[in-house]
């Protein structure tokens, strides 16, 4: 993929629902937020707090957890993925 | 658990109704906030601040007091979680 | 008490009328906010801020007045108790 | 007077009308907002920021203009006080 | 004038309408807002940052443009001043 | 071209519709905020933080995803550009 | 021109329309906001953070281009004028 976040962004391609219910996530039904599930697929190289670059928790093939409500679709070459920052990230799914 | 919480969040798993009489905590019938009980499961590394990272107060296995409104949750074989950030626990029970 | 509170948080075990009356402290009866009194039972180590652990101003055993729109309440052996941060805290009554 | 202010803060004993035309301080009749005068009672010690302890530029003893909506009221020996911080001193009259 | 403002506040004594046609500055008729002049008769010592006192760019004597809606008014020995943070200064006029 | 953006402000050449398709970033018909694509034509030298200058990540010649709500238009020659902070660049697509 | 700008304001002088379609800029049609174009005649010393001053990158005589929106107009010997700070500036016209 040719697409370089900057800063603390990442890139994820969501999982479609099938996957979901492998993993073992299941999105409860209550009035909370609801996480959604994707793979990291590019992220940047993390942003600059005085004068030092912080590294990302997260790298590329990291499958996380993130809020749905986070975030800027796109679509590249007919898959849609979604650029958010790393903290908008709620935990990685080992 | 696989579920690895980023930065200063948490994994807890809300007690049920009857383990909150046992442990002498009863939610009191006023308009005030009411907080809630669990223990915790999963624990991130802390955040970084000014290039440091902030070890979290709390860890796995405390049993702790959290607001009602905080956090995100999730369901994990059949279990329901809850993941929030180590600022929104009160008090750790012990 | 076994709740340990976090960070610069205390917990206060409110006084009943009487003994506000006592302690001389009368709420005066206009629309500004009016303060609560009450006994610090427990108090949290202190917040971290830039690698530094803040030391509280208050210690168990301390009268204070605080706000009284602050804070959690939780009710342990039959006994009403508030969670607040040490910012909400407006004096030591000595 | 007993009662300790924490961090920035200060207890006001609020000057009487009369005393306020004696000083020579008029509060004008226009839309802006008007500042109170009073004595100060009681002072904390100054409040913590990176470690350090910021000492108050106001001492108990001196007059000081204040804005009116600032602070939470109290009543002690059948006076009544004001707790506000030291931000919300405009100046002290000499 | 025995006020003394406290950190960066300073005391402004407005110019009358005359003084202002003399010195040039005229308030253009437009709905944007519309500075005031006046000259300063008392200034703090400086905020504190980091420990650091930062001195004020502006000294008594000076001629200054400011907000209208910048400040509190207050009436001493029959005279309108206006107390206000140097950054609601907009300018020395020279 | 003879603008040069200030602090960490860039100037965008936003690109065509056609040239859109041929990068195969296409904007999905959703109602999450959708970001447009445009070339780097100027770059500021990077803000002030602490006495540092921050460079920017981007340069002239990158093209860029961009918040399609950010910034300011210009017109300049005939063509229509765009100035916005480096923060409202989402990614490099490259 | 005898007004000195404090810490990182700049007085900058309208061009007027004539001069605007030489420099080339045209303002577009639409809905954005459209920036104005000015000759900064006056410029302060820069502002203050964490004990150090931080200078303009704008001169005296830089024609720039700003937000219509942002600063304070005065009028002075029949000519009007706008203060703002530095960071309304857009770009440097040059």
């Amino acid at each position: 993929m040719n697409i370089k976040p900057l800063a603390d962004r990442v890139i994820i391609k969501p999982l479609p629902m099938e996957e979901k219910t492998k993993s073992g996530i299941i999105m409860p039904d209550t009035a909370k937020e609801k996480p959604q599930e994707g793979e990291i697929v590019a992220a940047g190289p993390g942003k600059v707090e005085k004068g030092e670059r912080i590294a990302l928790e997260v790298k590329v093939g990291d499958r996380v957890m993130y809020s749905k409500y986070a975030g800027t679709e796109v679509k590249y070459d007919g898959q849609e993925y979604l650029i958010l920052k790393e903290t908008d990230i709620l935990a990685i799914v080992g």
